[in-house]
């Protein structure tokens, strides 16, 4: 037969931390405190096994369970020498949910059950503190009020200010206790009026109450929505904490407070706390008195008047910090405990892992390896992947003072303060002067790639997290704010409007990337630290993991700040926007311009040099490690102008008419581009556009190494592939250029030629593909709009709406579609790799970054993923984190 | 050790029809003819494997291949009493190239082989004919060195102009016997010159030469390229037919013709061909004389002066016919022969299955059942289904007197005449008032949908073959000739420019969409007539097939034209066609400019009666058959006016401002929205969109109930679904909708709720998604847009590349893509019924009609395919081929 009810306290308990499926997260910690010898008050938990019996049962409770609760209630009243419901000794009692999980939306807490009108009076007696007595039961009162029948807590609210302008008083201190004793009269009658029933009486009453009340609360509204949003089944269901009563508010012998064992902002290894003299725990909450410092060393440090604990309760401090050291040491990580001291006996009402900064958890990992007290592969497992981002970046002082003027989306973390431009060739301009500029736009168009290069951020007014300008900018690595909608651009006035706050031209603004905030001025800033703990852990989590790490990079300076977060070569070099380069745009309309392939050749002949250059600056920052480039992807149109303006210069600097220009924009305007005339399709109707980078990279290559450098490991790479026989007949031009080459100067450099796999075809027709394919690279971005059929660009309108219906569980944009996307990465690899053993594998889409999807391409048995510079020590991290956990079951 | 050589003629052979393999066509026909104890000149085919052996050993031929030729040969001196290469009496062959396909760009003929100077002069003697001997000399020697040795044509003819000049004669026949010798040494004088070899005089080396020729051809471009088009295998090889000649051209018993066994354009059984008395085969193909017909009946109809083969030569003609009546009750096929009567004995030189017309291939088929010659399921198996296409249409009379104005794309079968008009409007008032006419556009869009469905037939100057126009065009069943772009159109003068003429509206045009020809004025046209031999076919057809065949309708009208071709069911009922409609347009406008809830459900309460009533006519004219209805389907801005003027109109009817208009198009533009929000994201962000569709369904259903017809069985189904959670989502508000019928009436129509599967990830999550839906229908125009990330909109202008470049076989959007989208479909399939055994499953893209795909679909094991109302006799025949071919191997 099951056993319902676990006691803990005076010890022992016949629970551990190990049980908190059957004892929740609060009860298994609260036996194993006890077991472990700490002063907890006695009490027990009713197990989660119950709430299932409960919800399996249309509400009853399994027929033991009440003889079960009676002898647990007696076995704490026999260890406090008090009775529950005794007018004598009255034991009081604490009721409490506790999930397996922290979960808001469960019923939160009762004190003080157990007291009525004769208890109260009891307890009085015993104390010999009347108005103790009666503010503990008119609490009470009002909290079961709350908590347990549902009432406003404003109606009690009212009927005290009543009482207290009847008394012609202001503070609550100034209540007696007949005063007291009168309002929980008056509670109690408010709550018959309410409910038609009269306030329980009976002590037992009470607590059936409460354990109905918090097991009712595992099917609340809030509870539920949470569970769905966060993956937690229902059938875990919640236990229920039964705890005896210990007061801090028994006189300046007594206190409560909470405290982490180490500091939750910095990590530094002091006892950091709060506490209250004579108080019980909802005044800490309440903010009525300003709280005191556990520890005198951070009173000193934040010079408040108070004394800390340690300096007012030497000897209950001295007993906590030992405890805080035991627990440390027994659960291996930071702690957040609860304490009471009652009448200078201190008691543990709770311990639990510490919530911390992304800097704390890092150097408390690292401190703590150093210790002894963990290992290595725990101390990564320890670091959210995805909070590390916050430290690659500077960041505002939290401290300093600042002027908000609008908030947008947080598109791409970190601060950045510069002169506000609103033109990508102001900020070119201006930045090539050595200032600092900020690119504000009412939206981006891949002809501003100068510009948001030039700039230390980037604000727009429209457009979500996947819009042009937030993509790009967490590929540069750049902060952006997005889709700030109150700011109203007007550039032909030169300022922006963020409601009354008119922002004019080379004016300074702050923005913060990580919240999304735009600030007036400049706002004081603290820069990354990528030494020391960082640096630490990042060496012992590149010594677990199997995953290898790349970065997307364009340009020799992504590529030299991807080396320096620890790149291990670049998984996906675009060509394209070394297209959009000013003076190089004129060569590529030429082209686009051409009217047969003679000036098609013509004008790629301009660009050739210029390619060749980029690659050769490139290759020598990337000194001998693997460079996947890949050939021009987007369709043709993009590289035309928008306006008529524009098209009027165009014309003229691309030596055609405006005529003409419309024409041929009108002749490439497609229905659906992203399902258009591209990737490999633009080179098979123009192979002479292929045949011009491959010359490039290949010169390029030989360039390096004849200097001197160590040659890259060249890959080629063909977009949107979806038959073999589109790479066959391109891989047959670009090896026709290689022999080229090797005719005209007597060598070739060593290269392989491999495709995206980023349609569902290529997926599925991988074994085919892998016969001429070299290598696979998953453009996971548009495996996802293939796979799903959803544009990225026009998402928005709806995404939210299916994230908010939880229709969907996560952005798939933004974390990979494991059922989806990730069956059909599985089956590439698979069959790529039957046909041609080891074929490398690569992911080079956004989700590369993701520590999520870093995890799945682990199991998938990919060999490397490429991210954004900035997000490649993430990426490292998730890696680490993917090989430790490659044997544990999967949790999400 | 393989037999390298057959021979075959007097009566026997040592092959036979089922060597086709090794034979080739033509060996193995010769063979079987020769079995038969028919009169075929000896000879004696070189087989396949002798080729694939010579292009595995490097132009090598095995060993013994020598010693069987001469053998071979020496056997058909026997025969003919003559020797290869014996000057008194020399024996002549033809050599032929035999591939197991018939397949162009193989070598054709030499004929006359084994002439030389002494041979030829053997021949004049022998014959004492020097006129024929030498004439023949020369063709031999002008139709080797063209076909064996690769020069030009041209140079002889040349040289035998220069003689006749030099002679003063105009015509070949007044050259003599000594002039065609003089030609003879010319002809080979030329050769020596431009090869720097003399032309073979050894008659073994022509032999050889012409064998090699034959072999060489195989690898020869064209050969190639054929292959690759055909997936015909390089491992096939050709044979190589070597036979003794006979000559029709031997005086005036002697003849040569060809002959088809019934009339290949009607299938009428008699024998129809032409001869031409005195003549060598290639004097039928060269045009000089005009061929006489074979049978009296044929030049009586034909009131040909010149008598017919019947009268000319009445005892070859005898022999003739009977032979031609032996080979078809052995073929059991129309057959397709050449013959050749030397001094009034008649010899066949080869039998092959007789190409023919649809119409011809139909009575045909069920005549040769009707004489027991052949059983229904071969009857079946020999009807080309896409071909049975041009009997559903009217077509052109091919006599009558015609006058081309325009050419364009044949987009849509049949063919239409009437009165021009240039808008959609234009084209429903003059149709209201029972006026014939053909909608000109540029281009179409939703919008014209009504003039469409009004028109007679649709011509565009802009678009391909999967425009707008095209597509709705096949789906009405509307004849469309699309993309003639020589037309120009000048709406405002009320006139289009087709070259020097100009066509007024109102003027009568005459389009035909089987060929994408333009006429001007009315054309005489022919009837189809669906009943006689393509009524009893289809009742075959139908007892064959597993298949279901069911219509994509959205009208009334489409599927009262459906059901009389056989549609047992509507697999695709489109809502959004209804939307369309003139008066319906500004309801959907007011809906979409609604700015909340509440007017929307205004604008959509307008709506119900009228889609309502639709259903109630639909459902009415499929008495009881299944319908299945998809709820809206296309992106919201496709229902906005796209120009000002129509902007200003719109604003005026739907009770908006212009500039709000503007801005909710601008709002609602997306960059690619075939990926974008359509389908049921329509769906989930306005419920109440679908909510008044179903509606509108279960009333109309309850309708049609309570006025005594059948109940349909009602499919509703959602399109578009990507994840299960949408389709839950869907499913319960549509089952609300339900219970508050049944609330409000008492009862609520039977129905299923079913999805599309569109999307790769939708195929993918079948199991899942099965545990919701209640059927699946593929929709493989979208699966292939996505699996393959291909707009059909915008593939025109690198799909025609891809085709040219052999980099594909077929577009992917006539024909299914078995490899990719097959794939999906099957894993779908599969996934949906472990789910949910016997989960009913259709396919409703345009895939449905073609007979490729139908036959994948059996293969799948799907339970119907739907196409549009023309192409149902096309799915039900196709369908009943696939259940035949089931068990036999894939070809394709």
């Amino acid at each position: 037969m099951a056993q319902w009810v676990f006691a803990f306290g005076n010890g022992s308990a016949q629970g551990k931390a190990e049980m908190r499926a059957l004892l929740g997260g609060k009860g298994a910690n609260l036996a194993e405190m006890s077991n472990l010898g700490l002063p907890v008050p006695p009490g027990f938990t009713v197990t989660t096994e119950v709430c299932t019996y409960f919800y399996a049962h249309g509400g009853r409770y399994p027929a033991n369970l009440k003889a079960a609760v009676d002898t647990a209630m007696d076995r704490i009243g026999e260890l406090m020498g008090a009775r529950f419901g005794d007018p004598k000794q009255p034991l009081l009692v604490s009721v409490r949910s506790g999930a397996r999980a922290s979960m808001p939306g469960m019923m939160d807490t009762v004190l003080n059950l157990g007291l009525n009108a004769e208890t109260a009076e009891g307890l009085a007696a015993l104390t010999g503190d009347a108005r103790f007595a009666y503010d503990s039961y008119r609490r009470f009162v009002q909290m079961y009020a709350n908590v347990v029948l549902g009432l406003e807590h404003g109606l009690f609210e009212e009927i005290l200010e009543t009482e207290k302008e009847t008394k012609g008083i202001e503070l609550d201190t100034e209540l007696d206790a007949d005063d007291l004793k009168r309002i929980a009269s008056l509670f109690k009658r408010q709550v018959e009026k309410d409910t038609g029933d009269p306030f329980p009486e009976n002590v037992h009453d009470q607590l059936w109450g409460a354990i109905g009340a918090v097991f009712g609360s595992w099917q609340s509204a809030r509870a539920k929505t949470y569970r769905r949003l966060h993956n937690i089944p229902e059938e875990w269901g919640t236990a229920v904490n039964v705890q005896a009563m210990v007061f801090g508010n028994r006189g300046n012998g007594s206190a409560t407070g909470v405290a982490f064992t180490r500091d939750p902002s910095t990590g530094e290894k002091i006892l950091y706390g709060e506490f209250l003299i004579n108080a019980q725990g909802e005044d800490v909450v309440a903010g009525i008195r300003t709280p005191q410092t556990v520890s005198k060393i951070v009173r000193e440090r934040q010079k408040s008047r108070h004394p800390s604990m340690e300096e007012a309760l030497p000897q209950a401090y001295a007993e906590l910090k030992g405890i805080c050291d035991r627990l440390e040491a027994h659960y291996r990580d930071m702690q957040d405990v609860e304490f009471t001291v009652q009448d200078g006996r201190l008691f543990m009402l709770q311990t639990r892992s510490g919530k911390r900064t992304a800097e704390a958890a890092l150097k408390i990992a690292v401190d703590m390896v150093q210790e002894g007290l963990i290992d290595r592969n725990t101390a990564i497992s320890r670091i959210d992947p995805g909070a590390l981002d916050q430290l690659l970046h500077p960041t505002l002082d939290a401290d300093a003072p600042k002027e908000l003027i609008a908030t947008g989306l947080a598109a791409s973390p970190g601060a950045a303060t510069g002169e506000v431009v609103f033109t990508a060739d102001e900020a070119e301009r201006l930045a090539s002067d050595g200032r600092a500029v900020i690119l504000v736009r009412a939206e981006t168009s891949p002809e501003d790639i100068h510009g948001m290069h030039a700039a230390k951020g980037i604000l727009t007014a429209r457009g979500g997290m996947t819009s042009h300008a937030a993509v790009v900018a967490r590929g540069m690595g750049r902060p952006c704010v997005s889709g700030a909608g109150s700011v109203k651009i007007d550039v032909a006035a030169g300022s922006m409007a963020c409601g009354p706050v008119t922002i004019r031209r080379g004016e300074k603004i702050t923005i913060d990337g990580a919240t999304g905030q735009v600030f007036k001025g400049a706002v004081e800033m603290r820069q990354p630290e990528l030494t020391g703990d960082f640096g630490t852990l990042m060496s012992w989590a590149d010594s677990i993991r199997r995953l290898k790490v790349r970065t997307n990079a364009d340009t020799p300076t992504d590529a030299a700040t991807a080396r320096r977060f620890g790149a291990e070569g670049i998984g996906l070099c675009r060509t394209e926007h070394m297209f959009f380069n000013a003076e190089r745009i004129i060569a590529v309309r030429q082209m686009i311009l051409a009217d047969n392939e003679g000036e098609r050749r013509a004008a790629l002949a301009k660009l050739l040099p210029m390619q060749r250059g980029d690659f050769v600056e490139i290759f020598r920052t990337m000194e001998g490690l693997p460079v996947t480039i890949r050939l021009l992807d987007p369709p043709l149109h993009e590289f035309l102008p928008q306006n008529e303006d524009e098209i009027a210069d165009v014309a003229r600097a691309a030596g055609g008419t405006p005529a003409k220009l419309r024409a041929r924009a009108i002749a490439l305007h497609e229905s659906n581009p992203m399902l258009g005339h591209r990737g490999c399709r633009l080179g098979i109707t123009y192979p002479e556009i292929y045949e011009m980078q491959a010359r490039a990279i290949f010169e390029a290559a030989l360039e390096v190494e004849k200097s001197g450098n160590t040659p890259v490991q060249l890959e080629i790479m063909i977009p949107l592939v979806g038959f073999r026989s589109e790479l066959e007949f391109l891989k047959t031009r670009i090896e026709a250029v290689a022999a080229s080459i090797e005719k005209e100067r007597g060598r070739r450099p060593a290269y392989l030629i491999g495709t995206m796999i980023e349609l569902p075809r290529a997926a599925l027709r991988a074994a085919d593909i892998a016969q001429t394919a070299e290598f696979f690279s998953f453009g996971t971005n548009d495996l996802t709009q293939t796979a799903l059929g959803l544009s990225r660009d026009d998402a928005g309108t709806f995404l939210t709406e299916y994230l908010s219906k939880h229709l969907i569980g996560k952005d798939p944009f933004v974390s990979i579609d494991r059922e989806g996307v990730g069956e059909l990465v599985q089956i590439a690899a698979e069959r790529g790799r039957s046909a041609r053993p080891g074929l490398k594998l690569g992911i080079c889409g956004e989700h590369g970054g993701d520590p999520d999807s870093i995890r799945f391409c682990h199991q998938a048995g990919l060999d490397y993923v490429s991210c954004s510079p900035f997000r490649v020590p993430v990426a490292r991290l998730a890696a680490a984190q993917a090989a430790l956990s490659a044997t544990a079951p999967e949790t999400d």
